[in-house]
């Protein structure tokens, strides 16, 4: 059975181009003991993988050069030497862009299809509903009556975040980047939603938030993140999540340097990756899936089709083409 | 009886000079019912006061145009109609840069000239040393064998936090600006010290970090401050508590954005004044007290004598010519 993989080509200057992937096509090997064959069925392309595709230290290493991306994958067992993994059962886990795939279990973790559609163990009961819950609720601490700004609403973190918000009772601004996604976060039920291409920034945010910012959860970094510097209240809280805006800027941006107004606000400006919550992970898994449930949060898929399209999929992140999580389906 | 004070006589732009303060001479007024005179003993000049020569919102209230700049001193009581202030008794307080002050006695403090030199009290033992606690012992949190890099580390906080982080037995690595600062940095027991005015500040941090930074005391910000933003180690926690480099500028500072550096090593930054810990003040000034008597903790000072010093006191602060805390020895 033929099996196509997608490898890191070239490691990108500024932004990714499909030149950065090449596929490879190979036979799928045979199973041995303690081995399952994983039948990959949708891929999840997220912003965080732009930073593996460089060189040099970070959170998580380095994507290696012709050798396999990888990222959030659910997939199907199909054929198993394994009691744990059955074929039939459906697993997420960290797996390589690559149709079949050969595991030996670790870290694949089976998920219940009649709780919510697979998909939605990539988006908001995954990864990026992990990372709203805890950089939110843990990070912002958001009260009753307080306003909270989420940059990248209408992405897959920013989304939830801005729903997670609005449960805790807050007052919620969202930023995004075209008229259809400000329609849809107001939709959604955010109190305010600026258009940063269009609108003046720091006017907008001002109109939208007359009492101040008390809470921050920033995916984008840049001007937004400076106009909101510029409305925070006294020990205001900034979840420091996501900088897409400078991913593919091959020198470090500059900007006015915010420490001054962190000062004069004792703000405090906590970066934070969503595996420091390692070990809270089931107490968020649960409390998402009891909030979908009640109908208090909804999902949102931007889904592209065909395994080939994964690196299209990944390049459109930066091009702000998803509304809420980006998906492909692969099978 | 005469009596001089000083007033704001107009806001700075930039680096402020002897023309922003107008010396003014009255007659001491009579005492009434429920007041008390003061004879100003010793003045404290910060930092922090820079911000208030300047207009628009802060943490305190500006300085008013024709009204007495307003600090840390230490005082006499030479006459008294309260009970609670008697004639001799030394207090402490935020009082008018005057030399005989009428109050009614709100917010005095009076200190103990047995347990320290009075002086101490505006420094050490005051409003410096409760920085230096609170920020290095509540936000960075050094734990023994972790790096602490202080900067602005021969003024009045950064010397204290220095020899905190010392006694709680971790590696601490102190900026100042010159080589004498730099040799006292050494006597009083810090690991390293470096001059930011000839060093190579980038490659001396590394050198004197090989192991990175687990926590930084920032009373700087600047050039200085990037550099350790490179060195974080993951979960690195930064006490924002004063950005000297910049107070004298009149636009806001540019340079590389930070928030991809924390971003990365999950990094808290925290900005904060002491005041935010208003209520634990009792705890820390018998903590330092006790290390004080103990030996563990020396106070260093440079005194200027003469009331009609003190803005040339002040102002000597943006020019480094303090060790430790500036005090003015009025009378």
């Amino acid at each position: 059975m033929q099996n196509q993989t997608i490898l890191l080509a070239s490691r990108p200057t500024g932004t990714p181009t499909a030149e950065n992937f090449r596929f490879e096509t190979n036979e799928v090997p045979a199973l041995t003991e303690g081995q399952v064959l994983l039948k990959t069925l949708y891929v999840s392309v997220d912003p965080y993988m732009r930073g593996r595709m460089n060189e040099g230290k970070s959170y998580i290493p380095p994507f290696e050069l012709n050798q396999p991306i990888a990222g959030g994958a659910v997939a199907e067992v199909i054929d198993s030497n394994l009691y744990s993994l059955p074929v039939g059962a459906l697993v997420t886990g960290n797996l390589p862009w690559q149709q079949y795939i050969v595991s030996e279990g670790q870290g694949l973790q089976i998920i219940s299809p009649d709780e919510a559609p697979a998909s939605y163990y990539l988006g908001l009961l995954g990864m990026p509903g992990l990372t709203a819950y805890f950089g939110l609720l843990d990070i912002c601490e958001p009260k009753p009556g307080e306003t909270v700004v989420v940059s990248g609403a209408a992405g897959a973190v920013g989304l939830i975040v801005g729903q997670i918000a609005k449960i805790k009772g807050a007052r919620v601004i969202g930023t995004a980047g075209s008229d259809e996604k400000v329609a849809y976060l107001k939709e959604l039920g955010f109190d305010e939603a600026i258009n940063y291409k269009t609108a003046n920034i720091p006017e907008a945010l001002a109109a939208a938030a007359p009492h101040g910012v008390d809470c921050y959860f920033d995916n984008v970094g840049g001007p937004i993140t400076d106009a909101v510097y510029d409305l925070l209240n006294n020990h205001a809280r900034i979840a420091l999540c996501g900088q897409i805006s400078s991913y593919n800027d091959a020198e470090a941006p500059m900007g006015p340097r915010p420490e001054g107004k962190l000062l004069k606000t004792s703000a405090k400006l906590q970066g934070f990756i969503v595996s420091n919550y390692y070990q809270r992970w089931p107490e968020g898994v649960k409390q998402l899936t009891k909030w979908y449930k009640e109908g208090k949060l909804r999902a949102e898929e931007t889904v592209t089709e065909g395994f080939d399209q994964i690196p299209a999929a990944f390049l459109g992140l930066f091009k702000g083409e998803n509304t809420g999580k980006a998906i492909v389906k692969v099978a």
